[in-house]
């Protein structure tokens, strides 16, 4: 039997299994996090472009707007810099830079690495839950995080990825289908150089077979079908982002929200084109400017921190064809903001009227 | 609350909501689809490359194996020949002629074309159910499908798709997940050249939300877990390929199945190289050799009438390197050969535990 009460809602003391996505650049303000956190699911700060001093505050403002627990979402996996084919990379913008009436585009770029001081600041303030994306905590951080009480999760594009996170000390994985918005969390790069692309439906039943701790379903899911469908295949909760995006309390550009609103399951693609990073959005301009040039993305985080500049002139300006649009492949349904603590609440009304 | 006792069950006329695939190009033969059919599920005849001759034998055969209903599955769209750029894709082709020991291929080609003649055969011989790949049947043939009370079933991968085949008059549709093995069911290539590869959890719910005929999931699905996890999205019935292709009955070649036993969620792609349509398959030295080459395929059917003989040699030489080894992104938990009734039972045993 299907039950909507699973192990690890005791685990991370939830009520509901509905995790919010730790969605870094803008979607997860602190009231999304708490308002998805009060109405019984879990919600998640995506921190990792945030400055220490910004991390602390929203962590704080989330702590005043709910008692019950929250995970903060950190990338694993911090590149250096490597600007050196940037010429090139800028020769491919110059499109872009022409549409946006950019005339002196930036020229010395220097990426941030915030990702210690994230982490730090998170044992720091008692966060009780770390998420984690493009891989695992390092040895010595797991070691702290084990030591301060905090659960660790660990997002796995494939079965190899969930068995390395386990054997890390993780304490539950989110299984990332091919479906899901955003960047793919696959950190087996030389294999999978887009990232490893297996669908939902085939990766959480082989995944839940081969590990011991619980799985989270994450790509596509919008409902409670989706929900239930998760469950019956062996995940024990689902992470959804693309819905949240579109909720009334999160700071996604109005813009986004509306492409959000206005695309289907054929609007995506999985593109490097805004980080270096493999990633699905809906399809636009940008996208299609840089891949038409044929030229390759610089590695993340160098690639991200070059495009920032395009990025920022279209979110000033309200231009969603130069934003990174991040969606899932099920936004069909998602046509109007909503009340995070109404999104819960529908899918778990919906869900229940099916087990 | 989900049931395994859907609508389409009685549309038609079987026991249980699983459908075995009809994969083109051996593994369907006609013990296979008489043994799912008397199992409760519906066994379905791949057709598309038998000759008329060899189709009405094996349509006679699974009759004599069974009264139960069954279906045949056709490719819709039979494009003439084009082998403008054969000197090229012939160049392409060297190093696999080179490693197979092909000193003389072929030269001149032609595609057979028996597409209205065994969609003739099907109405003659009373075939219950026709179902396609591709898109639909013409207007014509649909008129005589219904005249002759055969109920259409058609391949979607997109919800659009979905929306033209309801309103060509299928009585069911097929939702085709990226996940899914063997050929992209696309229809709509110009704005999909790989075929739409939207993941099964996705696509699901949001076709069941636009369509009013039942929808069978298909992609990834091998076990009662994604079974019931399809009923939970909408979907009514599920079909599977990849599992039946490593049946005992399945006429796939022994290479083919151990290729598939040996693999996992990471073994897949989704190429041209065999066909010049977008197919899912296990990942080897042939679609290796091909897609270096940077050479694109013919376009179908010519392609496919051109790797024939690759393909050939590489079976009668049991050499799986140069098989099209089509199979879907669910394979962990196919390590052996399993009697196609026993994978009907095992099915329907495991989700009935689930509901």
């Amino acid at each position: 039997m299907i039950t909507l009460n699973t192990d690890i809602c005791r685990l991370l003391e939830i009520e509901f299994p509905i995790i919010q996505a730790g969605m870094a650049g803008g979607p997860t303000t602190p009231q999304l996090v708490a308002q998805v956190s009060e109405a019984g699911g879990l919600g998640t700060l995506g921190a990792a472009y945030l400055t220490p001093e910004k991390l602390r505050a929203e962590i704080l403002s989330i702590r005043e707007q709910t008692d019950k627990p929250f995970a903060v979402n950190l990338f694993a996996d911090n590149p250096q810099d490597d600007f050196s084919r940037l010429t090139e990379v800028q020769e491919a913008l110059r499109p872009a830079y022409a549409e946006l009436s950019i005339e002196q585009p930036g020229s010395s770029f220097q990426s941030p690495d915030y990702g210690e001081e994230q982490f730090r600041l998170c044992l720091e303030l008692d966060v009780p839950i770390i998420s984690t994306a493009f891989g695992c905590l390092s040895p010595e951080q797991m070691k702290a995080a084990k030591g301060h009480g905090v659960l660790v999760i660990t997002m796995a594009t494939t079965v190899a990825e969930a068995i390395e996170a386990q054997a890390a000390g993780v304490d539950a994985i989110v299984a990332q289908g091919s479906e899901a918005g955003g960047h793919r969390g696959s950190f087996s790069y030389e294999q999978h150089p887009m990232g490893a692309q297996v669908g939902l439906m085939a990766l959480v039943p082989q995944m839940v077979d081969e590990i011991t701790i619980p799985v989270i379903a994450a790509g596509g899911i919008v409902d409670g079908r989706g929900l239930v469908a998760s469950l019956a295949l062996g995940a024990q909760a689902v992470q959804v982002g693309t819905r949240f995006v579109g909720a009334k309390e999160s700071g996604a550009h109005a813009a986004y929200k509306q492409a959000i609103f206005d695309s289907n399951e054929e609007s995506t693609v999985v593109t490097k084109s805004f980080s270096g990073r493999p990633a699905r959005g809906i399809n636009n301009r940008f996208i299609e400017l840089f891949e038409s040039a044929g030229t390759k993305a610089l590695p993340f985080p160098s690639h991200n921190t070059v495009t920032k500049e395009i990025r920022g002139v279209a979110t000033k300006t309200g231009n969603p064809e130069f934003m990174s649009l991040w969606a899932g492949q099920a936004t069909r349904k998602l046509i109007r903001e909503e009340r995070a603590a109404d999104i819960v609440d529908l899918m778990m009304k919906q869900a229940q009227a099916l087990v």
